[in-house]
């Protein structure tokens, strides 16, 4: 499945842009958006890069109808020719995602809550899997889940405030990371690093973040969009076949941990958060969630 | 057994220390000590912290004695509800651990070298899949076994003294770590630097070990306990629920490739120092020590 | 298979170069060179290093034939006890090597695509799986195939010259580096480095790769051949036998990942380098290859 390569020398001779022999689809029409209730999304195809902006006041909070969007609209880049990268951002400030919606887990039936944890599933497969280059530019704090999405992508630009917190901050409110949001942190800062963390549960400011390798570069933030691009284009100067395969044989073997196993993991999910203890948590962080925003 | 997890911007809410619906058992007594030849122990009730302190003269060499004795006092510790982190460090001046004892490797019997293995084996799997929060204190030179117990410990602090090393410096002796020490190794540092070092048989002067990521961070000695203290607060803040589900789930793969191959692993090193030709060489050694010593 | 070890304090006691109880073969004669004609060996019996330089203009390209010659000194060498070391390096100005000769992919039968595969696999399984002290002394740039005989050493020297560079850089011709050629850098660098490596080709100039990891040292050219001598006799004061255990506990995993799947391997690139997409791309790479030296 993965043909040998090499080169001596080689400076971006082959295939621009599309692998050699794969036709570009219908002409390219000019930067268009599409959007719906909570997901922005504008893709320029005349560079081919999407841009992808969350917008559901008031911290992005991973609901399942945002979920649902948000697969939607990736699915829909996915499936469009002219699109080979997208770059995820936030559309509120100071916030890039506050993680999975709580209410979503709380007081409701065991199908919503499967229904919910599939959601889940599906975006991370769809991001840690995408074919297109997936950039994140966080402009904002990102914990647990958000953070998640970000650790997904395949590079990730900070903006350049220590206020902005990220990091998988699960074990703070007594509650474990699935085995595949700790795969995807593992491949990120390797093993030292993801014990502690998910074992502190730590936010790291964005100065730290950088020297832990949870993100890879970054910048003030009027310039976070500009840079995205550029590394964007850095990305998609290689031809995609390869670049695609190449992708695909590196994330195998964590994909495949939860593929054949996604409704084990989601009956994990639904009796774990049916748990009387869990729910009584579940409603006392809300409350105090609520008093602090009041 | 992981169940999923979230939750935004959360800063410690719900079941500081125990885990929600954990009894705390009997009535919290003051601070006590208890200890036997070669380990002291003191537990605060009142922080949930207990100090271990190696002491079996002149090295702190890992005797069968002194494995005993120190997975009793762990047991004991565990069995404690009121205690929730361990931090290891030596009672003898500038020396955490020689690492195992020779003698118990020389001269015996095939059933004496298959119990010493057992009780190495045993303090590893107790230490790597310990419960508690484990932070290792590490205030003096730390080869081979005494390098192991630390690298086992959720977190290394060492003293800031490049007369101070650790590492896993059995190839020098012409002996072969067996390969869940390598694990543990790689766990902390990455293929790469385990690699060279134990192939080199390394021991690193604290600074560069700081460096390698083989301990956490360096402090001045006459801090070491205070720091450590400081440290395992922070790792306290935790719900320990999560955190040991966490700490499972992340070593359960290393743990899981000995515990059903103990018998297997005890019978290779019997066999192996059963060897005339190692026997050999650790007579030569040992008689080398005791002349340095002279 | 890997008997467990030990000892405190210890430096180097037993047996000084090759492991107790193996006899060291025939007298030790003077240094001597053979060579063939891409690659010259000279073996210094006296300190038990081989110095192996390809010479094969006008870039080291790893041709059937080269990688022929390479093979056979290197078993030579492996069949020699008076050699415990290797050091690779290039006995051209500026090139380490340039990776595997395109020639021998394009317009050549299914036969010739397979035995030159089989070369690639051959000198990889060698040098990866070398018994002897392998050290890269890597005096010019080094792309695709030359990185990767670079990355299988135990030990990476490069001079200090942001104009030469190293790394995979397959993606960036329309081709997949094959999964052993990924796991072996992801040994080197880890999972996040090798990922966005792979997938950008990138070439880095060699102050990047020490960062990276890719490398091990810089050093001045002039110093080059006393710095990789000096790095040898470091690792020759070890005992072989346990070295040598731990070496191959250390990259087992990987190499058995190809061994037992060679044919298939094989296969996959015969199919993959037969198709009229990729031909017609290494036709148009070498063409510009043509033009540009000219």
């Amino acid at each position: 499945l993965c043909p040998p390569g090499v080169l001596p020398l080689g400076r971006r001779p082959l295939a621009w842009g599309r692998a050699a022999g794969q036709p570009l689809g219908l002409p390219l029409a000019p930067a268009r958006a599409f959007s719906n209730n909570k997901v922005l999304v504008e893709l320029d195809e005349s560079s081919g890069v999407a841009m992808m902006k969350l917008k559901s006041p008031p911290v992005n909070s991973l609901s399942l109808d945002l979920l649902t969007e948000f697969c939607i609209s990736l699915e829909k880049l996915e499936n469009n020719r002219a699109c080979r990268g997208v770059i995820f951002t936030s559309a509120i400030p100071k916030i890039f995602s506050s993680g999975l919606d709580i209410t979503e887990m709380c007081g409701k039936s065991a199908e919503h809550y499967a229904e919910f944890w599939r959601a889940v599933q599906e975006i991370w497969l769809r991001i840690y899997g995408c074919n297109m280059v997936t950039i994140a530019a966080v402009n904002g704090s990102s914990p647990a889940g958000g953070c998640l999405i970000a650790l997904s992508c395949d590079y990730r630009i900070m903006v350049d405030n220590p206020k902005f917190t990220i990091g998988l901050n699960e074990a703070q409110l007594g509650i474990v990371a699935p085995f595949w949001f700790k795969d995807t942190f593992v491949n990120v800062v390797g093993q030292r690093i993801a014990e502690r963390s998910l074992q502190l549960g730590a936010l790291y400011p964005a100065p730290e973040a950088l020297k832990l390798g949870i993100v890879d570069e970054l910048v003030p933030e009027e310039k976070l969009q500009e840079r995205a691009a550029a590394v964007m284009a850095q990305w998609l100067a290689l031809p995609d076949h390869a670049r695609q395969m190449t992708k695909s044989m590196m994330r195998k073997t964590v994909l495949d941990r939860l593929i054949p196993h996604r409704e084990e993991d989601i009956q994990r999910f639904v009796s774990f958060t049916s748990k009387e203890s869990i729910q009584k948590s579940l409603r006392m962080y809300m409350e105090m969630l609520k008093k602090k925003r009041s």
